[in-house]
Parts: structure tokens; C-alpha cells; sequence
């Protein structure tokens, strides 16, 4: 039980034999450089899932967002992005040191840009004595810097309206978007439906080694291998990174919820406790916070560390702990996950 | 006597005079390729004014401001810069596009960015997960965009000081930098010495055709002419575009300081008028606004032309018009202008 | 008289004086950013004059060539030119470094590119691993670096049949493209139509400070001036250093063949002398080579200077001179320029 | 046996033994976004072979390629290359379009660059009317295009030397690196000694389902993981596509000397039987050359698959088929591979 991981967490022995399970299929087919084989399965079977007509791997995400804006973007090389993005924040700076684009940062401190801002700095574009015009807006959700909150779908769709009503192309970078039906009642394909390009992590929730999607319409997709090839991002064989993510495509939502089930159970045990306190973000997604009180919490970690449950560090002093949720929750039932932590939590009194 | 404008305004037949006196100077020599001969006496001459080792002549502002952000950047490709900046908003974000740098929006509508502001930016870069340094603070003072309104010294010098502390270069875009000492109680060298670069126009104050000086440390400006000729820069012969800024840096300081004198004088005995009310900024420097009532701003305008006083359009429904102080005031005594002001104001009544 | 220069080879007071005429015209209209006026006016005489639609001032040859391959290029981003051209060997890279672009150096050592090399680099894009397609071919005629020799205009127009069967772009370095015609006995017309775009320098044939035109079909201009301004070449005014060309522009390809009538006779004349050798080029346009034997070349040099007769340095041991025909020579008939020549050789003889 | 593969050419199934294999063992340590465990090992372990200080993995040679002369190259932006380079031909122009260098092709046709074309070269970037220096000169060896010819090692030893004595950086594209000591009687070491950079392939000779390590000067090698990651190439989790290659690098230089054995063996044996007939290179590595007589080449190859013998598709008139030597050899005895193929040739027979 891992709570301090975006998916399963496999540790390579694990990781080795599921690769291995993948291979021993019958019409197993290796890429050739990130060309054809399980590599197109995976293409075709999230583009399907994403309701977009295509789709590309890659690497990393960092390319994935890289490759989007840049392509989107054209001639028109103004990018608005969240000033909390991954994208703006830790990707070194890629799109526009090797692109040399301007990623214009919005909703400082905040996980949704408010249609005003927008509407704001498409007008400060507007308004330049040389022509600067916003090509793509660009938003992460739910957002890594922001314990995985989520953006307000309604002002998603209110952006995606305002974007397109100008020639304003949309890139979602999803890297964690599996998780958001669950949270916020819309599905994939309606997600999908308000980006041009959509792009989603094969290892964060699908425990590929790495990789990532981009999926978008045909012609998006179309020759984007080039450029892949351009920037390094070709493997030679890709599939030993990748090929373990199609065995876990499958119930993943379903998986999830459960998941998010075997939590609030979780959640109600502990609170009986006394010791154990949760909060919980508006629009949040995986993650929750538990604040141990009373006892020690490198102890707390160690103890419930030696019976297969793995926490994030806890702060030293509060005893407040980043709880991520996840499938390997679904490996025991919630009360003896509860009684792990309360022994735990014995032990480690202070 | 010209309002609209920041310098003398001179008309092509005006111009042509000008330069034929300044060719017709003993010792005057051209220039080849911009170097040598009148324009490298511009350009030791600003750098002295400005406290700078030595200075390159180039033919815009927007190259000027480009090549300081670009080489002082040097691999730490951010620069912080104001919203409100021209070099943000107006130069086609050409060092973004040409030179891949991210140029961050600070003090999104104002003019002076606060240190918190800074140290906030500079920490967001800290935390990045791929190693993204500040390179370049580049400010703009006074502002165009804000009715040229100056940044505070004070927090220009703590700025300045931050910086320095962390080894991040700083660039002062001074198109109109002259214009600051008589407003802000500090001198050219005192500006100078919080920058490690200087750009101040040809053009707006001195009258060239076109033009700017960028000045730093003699080791910043050697070779730069190099990057000058790769942008396209370098003019075969910049003499006739520069050299008769020469003729109106004599005394720039102390003429802007008596058209303010006439300029308050005018202000004075309008104001004694009734139909003519007045506003300054806080922080204003060149700019201040005339409201006129009772009066149709379009016949107002036109008849004071009449009589060779250059108005800006003035608002059609509120009579406020945006008035800039320069030395064509000195050309008569504000009695003789307030005259015209009110002649023109009577038979422009509604 | 001068043997130097490209054009006219004014000082500063004969073009502050032509300044000032151009000015007293009663419907002279200044610029403004280099958009309007005089600046139009040019604009457009040249576009006539190359049979193009539209055509751009620019402040140098280095911004027209580079923002004519930038934009022609597109997504095909590898660019032939020759190895002996300006834009390859003296421009800085600008179109590498600045735009992104390869560009391709054939016929090392010789000014024509064979269509043979062509198809061969041609055929080494389309096997490439990665799609890496040419999107321009440039090319300059006459060849600075090679003497001004002309490229020849079968192989141009076969080269330029080849590039539009496959949809690659043209781009002709003209900058002293109106001595062409003399020579090749193909108008600018001809040449224009071989081409998308066309560069003319206005400063080496036609006085001006500086400047340049470069015309094309009106899609392609359309909008230039925003680049133009974003890479610092939008000079606030222009018309200082571009309004005389427009008074050299009529009558320069009849004033250029009669100045090869005066050099013609210039050089039978000094024949007959015996101290004085001549060398055409085979392809060659403006220049020619002159040597004098038992002739001190720096004297002789001094003394023909003495009398207002500029050359070139000459070889200090072989006494040879590169020699420019321009109108210059059109002053003083040639009888009159030999006896100078004669005059001075005996002053100098060794 | 695999005779159209650099190295043992794995199959799936294979490669997910041979992972479990490594993973197995006691103390194996993933990395984490390519930084530590494993993938460090490899570094250091390369870094030694290579006779330099450090090294880092990278996904693909393509960006070990682009980075090493990314970095190499500074301010000094010309790069001279081999016109038939992997880097020139096959890598989407990478260097020139993400990091607008201009990579200047030599040797059009051949594989070693004369020193005097390398002389001529850099005369002209000296002679620029613009600071244009060349910063790098890189080098293929073997050249992949040439069928792995290798350069002429007393030519490398004078470039590098006329290199450094004005300053420029060496970069060897050593894909197959691996493969010269046997062919050139120099060593990893001796080739390492005249280049600043050296880039090793991990999948062709090593097995590695991707990756490359660039080796260099510990002040080369440090903090380059932040490039990696702007350019997207960090895979999260590099282990499972480059850890197998540590079970392949001991011994592979004895190996491939004994596969030579086998396989000048193989041709002595076949040369006998008359229907075959081989060809080597001048300065070749670990290609030759069969063509079969009489034999149908589609047929022969097929009959020889189903005995385990891969070769490439040979040409279908003349019967000439490109071999590729490599460890694959050790398996069988040269008299029973031998007696394959004259089997397969029996069979095949028109």
C-alpha cells in the first residue's frame, strides 16, 4: 500500500516480470523506433479513450507539452499558460529557450485562470504596437503544484469558447487527467472535447517506466514523429519502457474509485481514533491530508513502513502528511489498513 | 511650440538644415558601417553622461533593448520585466522569438515592481525542477505605457541591490531617461550606477531621424558590433539618421527644466481663465493633462495650430488632452502661449 | 571621378545638399516608422521596376536577405546558397543563429552552382532519416566576393524551373542587381521572374545612407513590417537615409552603360600608353583590373587623387588595381581622364 | 546468427530474460529520472573506458549528438561536419533548427575530411565581415552512411591537433565506437584522447533497448542533466531500457575480434565452394560484401532464416548482400555456418 505514489509504485523485480508477462503474448510486436508495434497499440487505444482521432508517444511529458505548444502555436507565438504549471514552472524552460516561444503566466497562486484574466492579456496582445498574437492556451489539471487540484470545468469550457470564437488553439497537458471524472462528474471525452491536443503520463498512473501521449486530431498527429526524432525522443525501442502501460489502461477509472472507496473508509476508522485528523482540498483530486497528533512522525512512517504501507514524509512538527490515493489501496480491506496505522501510531506515542 | 511630441518635433525641411550645419562643422566625419567618425563621438559622449565605460550606437530602441537582455543574459535565460514595458508589449517580443529568452510579466498595471514581487519570481525560479536562473532584471523608466510615469528610485535601488546580491544582471531601458533627474531629485550617474546597461534614445529627445545608444562596461560593449551587423543593424552610414543628436544634448537637462518653468507659468494663468483645469501624476514626468470646457476640443486644437501650438487629439466628449513638456516652449514666453490658449479657447466656445 | 566606389560615392556635404533638394520638393511626406511617404514611394517605384507586386524598405541588404529566406523558408528549413555568397560568409549567421536555418554552401570557390549540385543536396534532403526538407534556394548575382561576377542567367533559369517543380522557394541577392542587365543582356524583369523575392541595396547604386529594397508578390509583403520591427530595422524615420535614392533611380541603367562607353575608351587609350595593362572577368560587371607597370602604385595612386580621381588601393609589388565603373566617370570625358592617368604615371615612375 | 544487426539483436523475449536477469541481481538500484542506481554505473563504467572523467546517459545518440556540440560550441556557433554524418543527414537538422548552430558539411562523397578542406574552412569563417568562429568540428567514426568506414585515424590526430591549437572543441560521433581498435590498431583510449566529447551508442553493440552515453571533462558533464531534461529526454525511469547493457560491455572488444575469426573463417570456406564471392572495404569495419552467383538472393535468404542465419535483403539482380559482423558468430562453429549456406544456396539455385 503506497500512499505516496501516483500509481502502483512497482519496484523493478516487479516491473521485470510484468514486462515480462506483456512479451510472452502471443502477437506481441516490439516498435521500431517508436514506430508500429505495441507502441501504436498504445497510440490508437488512448486516442480511442481521449476522443481524439490520433495520438503519438513520447518519452516524457516534458516533450509531450513541448511538442504541443509548439506545433499548435504556428506563427502565433504567444502561449498562456498557468503561472503554476509544470510547463512554466519545471520543463527547464524548454519551450521557449528551443522553441522560442512566450508563455505569458496566468493565475499566479491559483490553479484556474479566471476568463477575465484571459480575456485581459488576449487584449494587452491585441494592443502591442507589433502584431504578438496568443496562438495557444495551454492548462494543466489537475495541477501537480497545487497538491493535484483540479480546474474549474465550467471555466474550462468558458476558455475553450472564448479560444476558439478567436482561432486560439487549446493544449491540456492531463498528465494525471485519469483522475478527474471521479472528482468532477465530466468524463475524457469531454475533456477532450475542449482541448486540440491532449496529453496524458503512461508511468504516472499506468506504471510504465516512462512515456507519455499526445493525442489530438489526425492532421495534428501526422508527422509529428519527425520532430520527435528532431528533439532525441525516438527510442530505438520504446517498448521496454512503455509496453507494461496497456495492462493497466484497462479499469483504471473503475479501479480509482474503489480506490477513493477503500480511502473514506479509511478515513471515517481513523477519525474515531482521536490521534488522526484529514482535510481534504475544494477541488481536489488524490490527494488528501492526515495530521497525525501525538506521535512521532518519522516513527509513524517507519512502523507502518515495516508492514508494507508506504507514506511521504510527514512534516516534523505538525505531523501533517501528503496522502496520495491509488490502486494499491484496493490490496487490503480498509479496516486492516486502519488497524496498521493505529498500531502504528502506538508504537510510535511520543 | 509642439505638445505632442518629445522633442522638437522638427519637420523634414527643419531636419535637412540641421544636418547640413552639422556636416558643415571643420572636422565633421562619417561614419562606416557605424563605426568611427561622428557616431563614435556619440557614442563616447553618452557613455560619459551616463557613467559608463563605453557605449555602441544602434539604429532602434528595440534592438538596443534586445541585445542588452540577450548578452547580459548570457545561460540564465530568464528576465524579469515590467507588464507595462515596451520592450514586453511592444517590440514583437522579439527576444523571446529570436533569442529564446522568457521574459516574466512583473507589476502586472503599474510601474514600479515591488521587491516582494521580485524576491517572489526569483524563488519561483529557485524551486523549478530543471534549473531555470534569473539572469536580467531589465526596468523601464519612465514608462511609456503609464504616461511616462517613473519608477520609484528607492525601490529601483533595492532592487538593484537584490541583484547584485545574486549576480543577476540589470538593464535600464531610458528611452527617455533625461527627462527623470529634474523629477526625481537623482542625476544620469546615479541611475547609471544601479545598471549594468543603459539604453537611452536618439530620437525621442535629441532629435535624430532615428537611433539609440546602449552603454555599459567596456567589456560588455566590445564586439558588439558584431551582433549589431547579424541583426541587420548595422547602417552602411548611420550619420544622416544620427548625427545631428549631437547639436541638442548640450543642455538637455537644463532646457527641460526651464520648459517646465514655462509649462507652470502656462498651467498658472489658465487656470485663472476658469474654462482650463489641470492634473499632474504622482510620479509624472513629461506628461501632465489640460481639460478644456466649454470648448470643442477638435476647433480648439485646430486653431491653435493656427497660430503653430501642436496639440495631441484631445478626448471629443471630456476636453482632456495629454500634454507633453519639451523645449518648443522656450521658443516664447507663457504669457504670449496663454494668449493664444484663451484667443483660441474664445472662438472655439460651444 | 571614382574607381572605388559602387555608386556616386558622395561625402557627407554633396548628400546633405541632395538631402536638402529631395526635401524642398513642395509634395515631400516624411515616414513614420518607416511606413509612408518617401519610404512608400520607393517601395513601390522598386516593385514596378522588378516586376513584382509589392516590395519593403529595409534598413540593410543583411535584414532583407535574412527576412526573405525566414519567411520563404517556412517548414522546409534547409536553404542552398552559395558558399561564396554575403549571406553565407558576411552576414554573421544571421539566418542559423537568429531564424533557426541551414543553410547549405554549394559551388565552393565558383559563383554559378551547377544544377547538377543542386539536384544532388536536393536528393540528399529527400533520403534523409528524419524529414529535412529545402524550402529556399538563394542565390546573389553579381558575387561580391568574386569580383562581381555574374551568375549565369540559363543555369539561374534552369535552377528556378527545377525548384518550383518541387514548391521550393527563390530568393535573388540583387543587391547590385541593376548592372546586370548590360551585361547579361537580360532585363530586370527577367531576373525578377525567376524569383519570389528580390533584394536591391539602395545605398551602393543609388546614393542613398543606407537601406534596401526587397519585393515580392504581395502575400509575401504583406505584414513584413511587423518583423521588420521586431528584429530593431523599423527606423522612426527612414527618409534621412533612404529619401536621395529615389533621385538616382531613373536613368541608372543608361548612366551605367555610357559609363562602360567613357571606361571603354579609357582603357583603349591607356593601351596605346604601354605602361598600362588590362583584365576583364569572363562573367564579369563593374569591374575591371587595371596594372601599371614601372609605376609606383601608391603614387600614382596620390597623384591621380590630387586631380580628383579616386582608385582602390593597388598590389604594392604587381601595381594592379580592381577598378569600378560607375557614373562617376560620366564628369569629365575620357581624353581628358587618360591624360590624368598619363600625367600621373609619369609623376610616379619607378 | 545475425549478420544484418550491429550487435545481438535481441528479441523481445530475450531482452525481458536478460532485464529480469540484471534486475535479479542483489544489489540492484533503479535510477530515478536517469540520475543514480544503474544508470550511473553505466556513466562511470563508460567514462573509463573512454579515458575521461565523466559521462551521462542520454535516451538517444541524437541528443547525445546535439548536446555535446550544443555545449561545446558556446558563442563560437560553426560547426564543421562530415557531409555524409549522422548528425548532417539523419537528425532533422536538430543543431541548426533547436539550437541554430550552423554545421558546415566537408567532404562531400568521402569519410576523413582533409586537413586541408578543414584549413580552408576556417580561413573563411576568419575572413568574415562578420565575427563568425567555428567553435567545434565534429567527427563520425565509423561513418554509418559509408558502411562503417572508419576515418583515417593519422588524419583525426592532425585535426584534432590544428583544433586545439586555435581553441576549437572535438566532438567523435562513436556510435560503433567500439568496433575501430580491431580495425585501426588504436585504442577507446587513443580515439578518446583527440576529442573533447565522445558519444557511445548503448543499443547497437550493447544491446540496450536505448541510450547513449556522452563522455567528457567532469566541467562538461556537470549539471548537463538539466539540457536532458529541457529537451524532454529524462525518462523517469531509464533502467528498464539501458540496464542490460552493462551485461555486454565486458568483453565486447574480444568478442568482436573473435567474430572476425569466424567470419574470415566463414569466407575462406565460401570462397571455395565458387558460388561466392566477398569484398572488404579500404578502411572498413564490421562490414564485407557476399554476392552469391546463380543463387536466387530472395530464396537464399530465407532458406538461411530458417536455419537461425538472419542476413539483410541483398540486391535482388546481383546478388550482393551487405554483412554485418558481430558476437552473434560465437554461436556456431564457421564449418557448420558455412555448410548452411551452401545448403541454402543449393536450395536456392536458378
Amino acid at each position: 500500500m503506497n500512499f505516496a505514489s501516483d500509481g502502483l509504485g512497482l519496484d523493478p523485480a516487479e516491473y521485470a516480470a510484468v514486462l515480462s508477462q506483456v512479451v510472452a503474448d502471443g502477437d506481441f510486436q516490439p516498435d521500431n523506433y517508436s514506430q508500429g508495434g505495441i507502441i501504436r497499440a498504445l497510440e490508437t487505444r488512448f486516442a480511442r479513450l481521449l476522443g481524439k482521432d490520433d495520438a503519438i508517444y513520447l518519452p516524457t511529458g516534458t516533450l509531450a507539452n513541448h511538442l504541443a505548444v509548439r506545433k499548435l502555436a504556428g506563427n502565433d507565438r504567444r502561449v498562456l499558460v498557468q503561472a503554476e504549471s509544470h510547463l512554466y514552472n519545471d520543463s527547464g524552460d524548454c519551450a521557449q529557450t528551443l522553441s522560442g516561444l512566450n508563455l505569458v503566466p496566468l493565475a499566479d497562486g491559483a490553479s484556474t485562470p479566471s476568463v477575465d484574466e484571459v480575456e485581459r492579456w488576449l487584449r494587452r496582445s491585441d494592443g502591442g504596437r507589433v502584431e504578438t498574437r496568443v496562438g495557444v492556451i495551454a492548462i494543466e489539471s489537475p495541477v501537480r503544484r497545487r497538491h493535484h487540484e483540479m480546474v474549474d470545468f465550467d471555466t474550462l469550457a468558458r476558455i475553450s469558447r472564448l479560444a476558439r470564437e478567436r482561432g486560439i488553439r487549446l493544449h491540456l497537458d492531463g498528465a494525471r487527467l485519469f483522475n478527474l471524472p471521479l472528482h468532477s462528474g465530466h468524463g475524457l471525452h469531454a475533456y477532450g472535447a475542449l482541448f486540440d491536443t491532449v496529453y496524458v503520463s503512461l508511468w504516472k498512473h499506468f506504471n510504465a517506466g516512462s512515456g507519455a501521449i499526445l493525442a489530438g486530431d489526425a492532421g495534428f498527429i501526422e508527422g509529428l514523429f519527425h520532430q520527435r526524432r528532431m528533439f532525441g525522443g525516438a527510442l530505438p525501442h520504446a517498448w521496454p519502457s512503455a509496453a507494461v502501460a496497456l495492462r493497466f489502461v484497462d479499469g483504471y477509472l473503475e479501479d480509482y474509485a474503489k480506490s477513493w472507496q477503500v480511502a473514506d473508509r479509511l478515513v471515517a476508522l481513523l477519525q474515531d481514533d482521536g490521534r488522526f485528523s484529514f482535510e481534504t482540498l475544494p477541488n481536489g483530486t488524490s490527494r488528501f491530508f492526515m495530521t497525525a497528533t501525538g506521535v512521532d512522525p518519522a516513527a509513524l512512517r517507519e512502523r507502518l513502513a515495516a508492514q508494507d504501507v508506504v507514506l511521504s514524509h510527514g512534516h516534523p512538527d505538525t505531523g501533517r502528511f501528503a496522502m496520495e490515493v491509488n490502486a494499491t489501496l484496493l490490496r487490503l480491506p480498509a479496516e486492516v489498513l486502519a488497524a496498521r496505522f493505529i498500531e502504528a501510531a502506538n508504537g510510535a506515542a511520543r
